[in-house]
């Protein structure tokens, strides 16, 4: 930490802040500037509220960390990026290595047919992971909910017959057990981003888990909340880019593409895309999904549903399976430069 | 709804959204525009997916709800505001009536002292209600994450010594009960505004709850997790303005303060003001609960603490127990100004 | 400024640093960390140049301003406030003194009889400044464009018969002469904040300047607008708070009100609340205008129509002439608030 | 136009409606709903302030927009691409059309050397035009302002002996005729983009226009302002996605991607990405521009400087020779997939 003391602050002023900082448990190292001082702090400890704590003392101009918040998610702490491996009826599915992984699926479980049918129809497009939700976040009490348990007997019923891993939402550390028995992936929805009881639990499951960033949470937040479930056991975390809000209201959420790569630069961890929840719109799914790869993201996740019109929730950015079909047509020569972009850094390094 | 076609949309293209509109279970009224097509529609059921789904039809130029998404909570369907009346041992409290609430505490319980200490300061300073933390939302998992269960104990001793009414947070539809048989108000994060699991469980419960605006939440979607609780059971709800999301960073949330008037229009159920979060600096508390007295905010809640350089959390923008009585005394003749408006408002009524 | 250096930085990584800090005409003062070296930085120059260019530089983590990027605004360079004095025909006005100001008129000027109705009610009622509209900021090509000289003329004639000093917008430098013929007070409008061209040509102006704030600027930057006025010769600037724009849609813009006591923290400039703009709804001016009061801004700018549903623009946000009385008669117990903290202030002082 | 009444709104109400509407010059189209009256307008004029001056009514609960704003601009207004041509003297340069474009160099011209030598640098690497300010917004009235007018000869100079087209920024209306002596392309900057007094003269220019996005512009904003140029005369204008303003802070501004393909849906216009502006850090240029090659941008403009650490101005989202060569190496099978896509577009239309 860097402390900069108010203009002109005494003698007595100074000496006040460096007895707080030695209360809080860390160490001084002092430098006199010409007309403002700065101290420079190192140590240990809640540094959140030693800084805040520190900005209320009226002689502070300011209190800045330097060093990043988080620990076992950061590139200083593992420099060689995390592989996540699933055991799929398939065979070994590996998340953050050599393999672009697709995931795709309706939004929303709807019925045994619709499932299965949409499983059958992305793993022969090339996808790897099954999405479709059990429990369902939804602004409004009276929108469908989700299947619940059936929901995710159906999902497994889909993994038996096309050996897709299965990717589902969790949304409350009740949950997650019962979940993490039907489920390869756990996925932890933009609003449950710091619902810090659920990612406590998280912890503790053994599943791998795809935590979206929240609609208007930094990355540092995101990478915060990842740290929340390593620290608790569980170092199997992917993050997902899924848009954010801001005030542009033409695509559903604004997506903030460069999180890729700045993620890539702070973290060990894999990075999906979510082409589908960053636009809302269907016909822009399959530029992005171009534009992701291009960027260098570990997979994507995105909607896909045999007739988008009659689906029970996001019709609007579901691709239906001749688009899919199309979509995964136009990306090949995408994901032979990503592939050979990923085998040139591993030769380099 | 309202349903726009694309210009020069040909009739088999509008007969096919009309099946479809059908289909979804709604009625419609047609009018054809010069050029372009109108469909109005009527009828209930989950409007964010017909929306949706129509919006995604190709010949669709655009989809609008006209109505409000939820009920309970409107002023459509009650004009009267929500009183929530609470026991105390100082007798009862109204909140949404007669009397601007003051709640007033340390953002974290931390000891028996410190916790007495400020709830008798602010109860003789005017506030009927002590807000604590036992249980913290911290965006990292390395800083203090509250004393649970022991603080509720706490807070409790607190009541009986001082007559406060209590309001404390809870983080997981697990701790729903066990919060409730402490405290008389619960309090739900901005980070769980759209916690769904533990929205649902809220509405079983027979304690008032003081919702937060989550950080990038708008209005309406406030007004929806608010729908959630009523619609589950429990129509004893308030509202907290507390600060939004936004570019600009020298406070650490911007205070959207016209959210109050706007929520009054829009909703029967009490709004309350949280001064201390929006601005996250003591300095600019004062000022801004003034602003919220004026604004015509049901209550505040504000953060107080005996030493705030020594507080585990949030001193920056606790006020100490001088600063508030200070603030406190200042406030008299705008609450006497409120107090005389809510009269006259009444008996206009 | 305090550069901190990447872990484990070296010895010649270090100096390179040193030696770039010292071409760019700066000083340095050096302290070693345990495991993290920093640098405190000390001189005048382009300082933003200086970060960008230091934190680019692969060593470095980081680079960070300590002392303000404005000087001529700020309160350490003034503590008194600055008070903008203008002879109006009924005496003189004082804005940043112990009058609270009422600015007050139509949108746009659209006729004779509007402007002097409107003028001879808004001064009955209480205004000491007329606003109105000759050259008007519109989104579409195809939107009224505003009266032009005619309209400055017709402000004039306004000024003459009710003794309303006049605030009017200027939206080019090559109209500032013109205008400044005409009009008491130069309204820079949000859109124009940063057009830097025509602030330097204000600071040539010998009218006092309203700047609004721009619909996506900070705090700073908006000071650092003002900077611009006054450093280029302009002494007498007052800023507007009128509304940031977010993700928020239920109101036009969301007011930033606590921008009000931190700007009086920041600089000795007045500061002006327009209701109108940040609500864009006539029945929410009223509330915001009281607490704009309570929160101790210097005046209001806001928006009086005689017949708001026929004004060619901003109708939905204009006062008619009975809701502006009436608003004037609620708000006088507020202002007896405001001038007797201010005399307070001043006794104290 | 749609209009829909308030719940239950009697007769006299409705039909005071529909005589504004028809005071304003439109027709009307009624629908009566079961409990909402629907009303559906007709006819041109000056839309926005209609929906506002309607929605001012208590009896009315939403006045909606149907048709865009915008005309000229649109794409049914005209279905294929515009193709921007530019007589360089090493032949023509088509924009917008089957060639991706590439702008490059530095922020600022800063000397003849540097200018001379960027400008050689980066035609050999694959560029077609050559950037550099001569004018330079700053938020600071204490940072370097720009070379001007000297700055526009070097500006020639560079392109008489590169043969590179050059695109400069022109930030006053009084500079347009000037800067259009030396410059092929003039640049509008971010902070401009509703400077109406500017887009107005641009109209007049006989010089295409680059327009950037303003920091918290809309796409439909954007749109408008291009309509003021088109509208008034001059139809040579591209768009330029450089990042708008979030809550996030990692990053300089937030790349809104998506930008680029909603705009080919809705306008005709050529679409430029800005990748130093929208990340703010040299690392990151790279990807992104891949990125924006993927999703179909039909050029990028950016920062190339022979010494980053020694620029004037944004030296760190500057690229150096060595990097920009990287970089256009590693792009090359991406633009041959662009190219591939234009041409198959092409055939199929």
């Amino acid at each position: 930490m860097i402390i900069s003391m108010k203009l002109h602050a005494n003698k007595a002023e100074i000496e006040e802040v460096c007895e707080r900082v030695r209360e809080l448990g860390y160490k001084i190292h002092a430098i006199e500037g010409e007309e403002r001082c700065v101290i420079g702090v190192v140590g240990v400890g809640d540094v959140t509220n030693c800084l805040e704590s520190l900005e209320a003392m009226p002689q502070v101009e300011k209190a800045v960390r330097i060093s990043a918040p988080y620990k076992f998610v950061s590139r200083e702490f593992r420099e060689t990026k995390t592989v996540i491996r699933i055991d799929t009826p398939r065979g070994p599915l590996e998340i953050g290595g050599d393999e672009f992984v697709m995931m795709a699926g309706p939004c929303s479980v709807e019925s045994e047919k619709q499932i299965l049918d949409t499983a059958e129809a992305v793993a022969k497009g090339g996808a790897r992971v099954l999405r479709g939700g059990a429990y369902k976040p939804r602004t409004s009490p009276y929108d469908f909910q989700g299947m619940e348990e059936e929901g995710l007997k159906l999902l497994a019923k889909a993994r038996e017959l096309t050996g897709l891993a299965i990717i589902t939402e969790v949304m409350s550390d009740r949950d997650v057990e019962l979940v993490g028995d039907y489920a390869d992936i756990l996925q932890i929805g933009a609003r449950n981003m710091q619902n810090f009881a659920l990612l406590k639990t998280l912890g503790k499951s053994k599943r791998p888990i795809l935590l979206k960033r929240g609609l208007s949470s930094t990355i540092k937040e995101l990478l915060m909340s990842a740290e929340y479930i390593v620290a608790h056991g569980n170092p199997n975390v992917m993050l997902c880019e899924r848009g954010i809000r801001t005030f542009e209201t033409v695509t559903r959420n604004t997506c903030d593409i460069v999180a890729i790569p700045v993620l890539h630069e702070m973290t060990h961890l894999p990075v999906i895309l979510d082409p589908s929840h960053a636009t809302g719109k269907r016909s822009l799914v399959p530029a992005l999904t171009r534009a992701g790869v291009a960027i260098g993201a570990d997979g994507v996740i995105l909607e896909v549903h045999p007739c988008p019109n009659k689906a029970v929730s996001d019709g609007a950015q579901s691709l239906d399976i001749a688009q899919y079909n199309a979509m995964m047509k136009d990306l090949q020569p995408y994901l032979q430069l990503w592939k050979a972009s990923r085998v040139e850094n591993a030769v380099m390094a």
